[in-house]
């Protein structure tokens, strides 16, 4: 059993239900014991849906799945397993996947193509459908609409909390409201750790506008957020619009009507995103990495995730040294232009290196003070161009080590 | 105090004199107490120089200082600190080592611009040049030719045994010597553990043909190992070619007469390669990756590479445990070409999975037993193209962490 991660939050947010949403959990026993690692969430008629998966080219069954689906627009059902991701099960992985969704689709009476699937554990099992598919229908038959907390419990996998994420904003003076959960406890970390999210909203949207909102906010949010650099064979980010708010129809994304649901849907994601970082594997120390003044945004994001991704960084802050020469050394391999002697570099505020250089008597006790606290924060400006992007990663400890040394034996 | 790598040879082998070429070192105390820190060898006149550098963009002050001078050609000296890398140090560390390369120039009666220069260790600090230089003028009067295993010692930061290789080979019926250092302990590893190296040839070679051998050998050799993922500010190989062994004139690298030489090459500095990978810090296990099968070379590589840094792959090989899912998801992430559903992963010799799949009843024994030793062999067989490429690298243990959280406090 491993700790509460020390960078939780004090508690599961209160997620109100959404017309349009029904949940039921269940406990399988398939690897985790005396937790729910089964969840059916049941649509209303006519709900859309948009989706962002992995860019591994080895995806799992239920990725494979969700992409050959998603152009149907329509949901009416989704079913998640924790503790095996049918990844690399090849034929038999695709057929247990299609059971379960099989069975999904008879109790929820509709097309299997209005079902979407997402599994997440261990790599290279094939799916034992007949031991989820029983309790599928007695689900079906208890459900309710503000069971949010049984959800993320449901699909957490190495996890060390559930979470969860809620806003409520205006569309052209309706009021809805958006809710998300989300598993890590890597944002990339496979095995275990596997990261899907589902939102859900009773915004009145057509899957294309959802699809637009939802691509832009991943980019904005889990895209920009690492634990361990290694991207999983089964991420997956779902959304449902089940228009129970009854919101006028909006045919474009960049209709003026959405901004502030569109805010709301960015600021979710990222609040989601730093959840599962902040309970990435091991983490002690919550890392944000703002870098600016590079040649474009995407060079900004691309630096920025060099040093997020550095195992040199991440271990000197588990450490609590303001090592900024490894912060020098992941710009440096970035293959971002960057020009040394323009380079500056701060941390929790405070200048460290300018101009190329060591700053000659800087400060080091604010430096040190903030290195012991477990919100760290890392500035680097280029001084080159207006690109900016920011970041988000946890500390490399031992406890990482230990966790995935032992994880599968 | 580092101990000394599980993964370490016995024994420095034992490196021959190359006529043309002396060697001094001597303890500064910089940094490191009760060994040599300092290196300073000396060529016979017109030795032939070629040299490969980081591909950082901010490179350390030494770095900048020999590419500028590669183009000459010639080389009379090189000297070596171990302990400050002098890197990202500005206008004030671009001068430390001018004086430094100026010491030596002045003893060893040449242009500066023939004096090589490397230094590695922290990031940030000018490099005090006046601790070194008084030391220099001494070195110069004693210096001689079989001094390689203090050489090799002089180069150490956290490396926990010097390292060296030696090869015996003939041009054109001529035989020569090769002889290599290199210090890690991290291939890529800043702040203590730029890797550097150094190798001489008494062959007659002009320095556009010795850079072409040495270019080619880097690539298949240094270029294929990897520590932990971040490249040093400091990288530097030189190679320095005294003539003194008398071959033949050679105008062209890809001249058959050179053929043997370079095989030695080649083989000498995968030997050199393999040695920092043994060094790596923490390091419990050597890795051999060998990737077929692929789109080409290149992206037979890049797969290798994906799996060598990935942090899951390599923490499940400190757990001994054969966690091949993991080597798909690196597989999945490299961004190169692949089929899921063709790819087949051996270790130890014994196919795990195949086509796509777990192989159903493989024999775990073997398996297991394979991964309790400390050579570790993965296959990776992607069954679409003919590219293939093999990568070295080392388990990621709790040794790291301790080693990186610590380092520089």
């Amino acid at each position: 059993m491993i700790a509460r991660s020390p960078l939780a939050p004090d508690a599961f947010p209160d997620l109100p239900a959404i017309d349009g949403v029904d949940i039921a959990a269940a406990e399988t026993g398939l690897k985790y014991k005396g937790r729910p690692d089964l969840l059916l969430m049941k649509f209303a008629d006519g709900t859309q849906v948009a989706g962002t998966f992995t860019r591994s080219l080895c995806p799992s069954a239920p990725v494979d799945w969700c992409r050959q689906h998603l152009s149907g627009g329509e949901a009416r059902g989704v079913v998640v397993n924790a503790g095996n991701a049918n990844a690399f099960t090849g034929h038999d992985g695709a057929d247990a996947c299609e059971a379960v969704v099989a069975a999904a689709a008879d109790v929820l009476s509709c097309r299997p193509s209005r079902i979407f699937a997402a599994s997440t554990g261990v790599i290279g099992e094939v799916l034992p459908a007949d031991k989820l598919t029983p309790h599928i229908q007695s689900m079906a038959a208890d459900m309710a609409g503000d069971r949010w907390a049984d959800a993320a419990t449901a699909i957490m996998t190495t996890d060390t909390f559930p979470k969860g994420a809620t806003r409520r904003v205006d569309i052209a003076g309706t009021t809805v409201r958006i809710n998300g959960i989300v598993k890590g406890s890597g944002m990339i970390a496979p095995d275990m750790a596997t990261m899907l999210a589902f939102i859900c909203t009773d915004a009145a949207l057509p899957a294309a506008v959802l699809q637009a909102c939802l691509s832009d906010a991943v980019e904005k949010s889990f895209n920009r957020s690492t634990v361990d650099s290694d991207t999983s064979t089964s991420d997956t980010v779902l959304m449902f619009a089940t228009g129970a708010a009854g919101t006028a129809d909006i045919a474009d994304a960049a209709d003026p009507a959405l901004d502030a649901f569109r805010v709301a849907l960015d600021d979710l994601c990222v609040d989601l995103a730093k959840q599962v970082v902040r309970d990435g594997e091991g983490a002690s120390k919550f890392i944000t990495i703002n870098v600016t003044g590079a040649e474009s945004d995407g060079a900004a994001k691309r630096i920025a995730l060099s040093i997020a991704n550095s195992p040199l960084v991440k271990t000197a802050i588990a450490g609590e040294d303001a090592n900024w020469g490894r912060v020098v050394m992941a710009v440096g391999k970035a293959g971002e232009k960057a020009e040394r002697d323009k380079l500056s570099i701060s941390m929790g505020g405070i200048v460290i290196a300018k101009d190329g250089a060591a700053v000659a008597d800087y400060d080091e006790a604010p430096v040190a003070q903030h290195m012991k606290g477990q919100e760290i924060e890392i500035d680097v400006d280029l001084a080159i161009g207006d690109g900016a992007a920011t970041v988000w990663t946890c500390d490399l400890t031992h406890g990482y080590i230990s966790i995935n040394a032992d994880y599968r034996s």
